[in-house]
């Protein structure tokens, strides 16, 4: 499918993940999703705003959905949508747009299809994956089958990075997007209290653009990233160009990155 | 420092962290702080509600923050307390509560020593990492020196990883706390589809404790891990073991795990 158009400044779409698991907030859990999400919508120009993590508590849910998808563009959830009872996220979601849970049609044929291809029993635990608010859509799962829903501006996506990967490239093309967002990175070998100063004034000078400082590892001495974002890659490119100049006053040295 | 005495149910003790900072939004960089906090608050009996990633934006972190707060016993924050200009937490807090910033004598203090005695130019840049909200009492940091701080319930941290880490060591013993949460994994070789209406049964059956059913990785067949989690450690054992029965009366093997 093609990317519909750039149809507004990118900084003007706007995203919101809910990453929905308790065991997320136990530790159990090391997140794969946000940093993959973040990077795919900056890539296609829509800008991720905030995310957050919840239990699998009802109330909880349907308030944060019904919180974020007023503020932002569209919202993305993860986790929640398997077969056992801790799995809420579809009646949640039904509950926050106040309509009702059906069993999409849809859903269920390709589940029992599936489940009847490779002799699984069709029972009453798997069938609710085929749980949807009334009026969703479905987001294909090309791993499980087992679908993803979006309702209005609220994209529902599996917890389990593989099949969230392939929803993300299923929903991506339906969205309205900006331009692209650029990054460059300048790396140095001088500590960030050094450069602090004039990465100010660089920061002053493109005020359209965002520009960070990450203290890495390195075997020896210092290791900083001067890391330079936005939509016009121009500017970008100008301000990466500042930054180098500046780590050379100082006496610094620019590495490749 | 030896811990203070459990005074509460630990379901009374809430706690929610904010992740502040850009590049954790642009996807550049992973977290790896909230699973580790997460794992240490459960074992000292603190639970973990909520964790919210948020831009360098003032506004964002201010209303972050306060509504917080207001919620949850104890609040923590990781990142922006470096020296660049993108580093805006104290300022951000001092304006939560509506207290000037200062320059933290101790904290000064403490960086000049650490600067002169390597050689460091002690500029504006970094002795912005003594400021802290007028009231706050510091964190020490072992590693690099520049402090956390907390106010009231508050506790700001490094967002590097390793520094995170010894300022969680330095806050825990402070913290009023319930029992440590403790949890019990049944790993069993039946899809959850085939679990999922017993395991319904048993978390019924203990609505003071929380189930989870997480699919894995095998390489041959499916692997499921139910993870059972709460204050009451007699109770997750009687629940594991009820789980086991279960995996057994369907037909499946329990795995050491």
């Amino acid at each position: 499918m093609a990317m519909a158009q750039p149809s507004k400044d990118s900084s003007a779409i706007t995203a919101a993940l809910i990453l929905i698991g308790n065991e997320l907030l136990s530790g159990r859990t090391q997140d794969a999703n946000l940093s993959h999400l973040a990077q795919r919508l900056g890539e296609v120009g829509i800008s991720l705003v905030e995310a957050r993590v919840i239990p699998d508590i009802e109330e909880t849910i349907i308030a944060t959905v019904n919180e974020l998808r007023k503020r932002v563009s569209y919202v993305f959830t993860t986790g929640g949508i398997g077969p056992t009872h801790d799995d809420i996220t579809a009646e949640c979601v039904a509950k926050a747009f106040n309509v009702p849970l059906i069993r999409h049609p849809e859903a269920k044929r390709r589940l029992i299809d599936y489940f009847e291809t490779r002799g699984v029993e069709v029972n009453e635990a798997r069938l609710r994956m085929a749980n949807t608010p009334e009026g969703a859509e479905l987001i294909a799962n090309q791993i499980s089958v087992a679908p993803g829903f979006y309702i209005d501006n609220v994209y529902v996506m599996a917890g389990v990075p593989k099949v969230m990967r392939v929803m993300v490239e299923e929903i991506l093309p339906r969205l309205e997007h900006g331009a692209p967002i650029t990054s460059a990175t300048v790396v140095c070998d001088l500590p960030e209290g050094t450069v602090a100063m004039g990465l100010r004034e660089i920061q002053l000078k493109y005020t359209d653009l965002s520009i960070g400082s990450y203290p890495g590892r390195a075997n020896t001495g210092y290791q900083v990233s001067l890391v330079v974002r936005g939509a016009d890659s121009e500017q970008v490119s100008a301000a990466a160009v500042d930054i180098g100049s500046l780590v050379q006053e100082l006496g610094g040295r620019v590495e490749q990155s």
